[in-house]
C-alpha cells in the first residue's frame, strides 16, 4: 500500500522473546486502536519463523502520529513490550518522499 | 540497527510469487552486492510463511541510493522480478528523521 507523498512511514524493527503470554490478543487490539486515529493511513506487517519482524505504519502527518504515540493504551502496550514481548526492537520515523506500486495484474 | 539521522530508508514490500527459478541466489548476490555501494549503511528484511516480505534498506544520502537504484545487475534483477518472482510490490523512499533502539541486555 502507498499513499500520496509527503507522508510519515514508521518503521518498527523487532525480535519477539520466547513467550506469547498475552501478545496476539495485545497485536489485535493495538491494530483495532490505531484504526481509529484520525490521519492513521494504514500498516504492513511481517513476522518471520525466527521472531524477527518488521512493521511498518504508514501517516498522515506528525500530528497523526503523535495522537497515536500518546495514546494511552498504547503507551501501556510498549511498557508491557519491553517487560515480557520483546527481545530488542528499533524505531526509525521516517518521511515519505516518492512512493512506488507494481502490481502483475496492472 | 539503527544510524545517526538524517539518512534514507528505502521500504520494499512485496508477494513472492509461489517459483522459486533463481530467487534465492540473486537475492543473495544482490546482497552481496549492495554491500560494495559506498554509502550503504545496512539492511533489515524479512518473509513471512504466506509470502509477504518487508525489505528496509539504510542509505547515508541520495547518492548513496542513486548508485544502487543505477547499478547494472541491480537493474536487471528488478526486471527478473517482476517478469517471474513477485506477484505484487511497493516501495517507500523516505528519509530518517529520529531513530531509537532499545534492547533486553543495555
Amino acid at each position: 500500500m502507498i499513499f500520496e507523498p509527503p507522508y510519515i512511514a514508521v518503521v518498527f524493527t523487532s525480535t519477539r522473546a520466547a513467550v506469547d503470554d498475552g501478545y496476539g490478543d495485545m497485536s489485535n487490539l493495538m491494530a483495532d486502536l490505531v484504526n481509529h486515529v484520525g490521519g492513521f493511513l494504514g500498516m504492513d506487517s511481517v513476522r518471520g519463523a525466527d521472531g524477527r519482524g518488521i512493521t511498518v505504519g504508514y501517516f498522515r502527518d506528525d500530528e497523526a502520529l503523535k495522537t497515536w504515540r500518546e495514546n494511552l493504551e498504547h503507551r501501556e502496550a510498549m511498557q508491557l513490550g519491553r517487560e515480557k514481548w520483546y527481545d530488542e526492537y528499533s524505531l526509525h520515523i521516517t518521511r515519505v518522499e516518492r512512493s512506488y506500486t507494481w502490481s502483475r495484474e496492472d
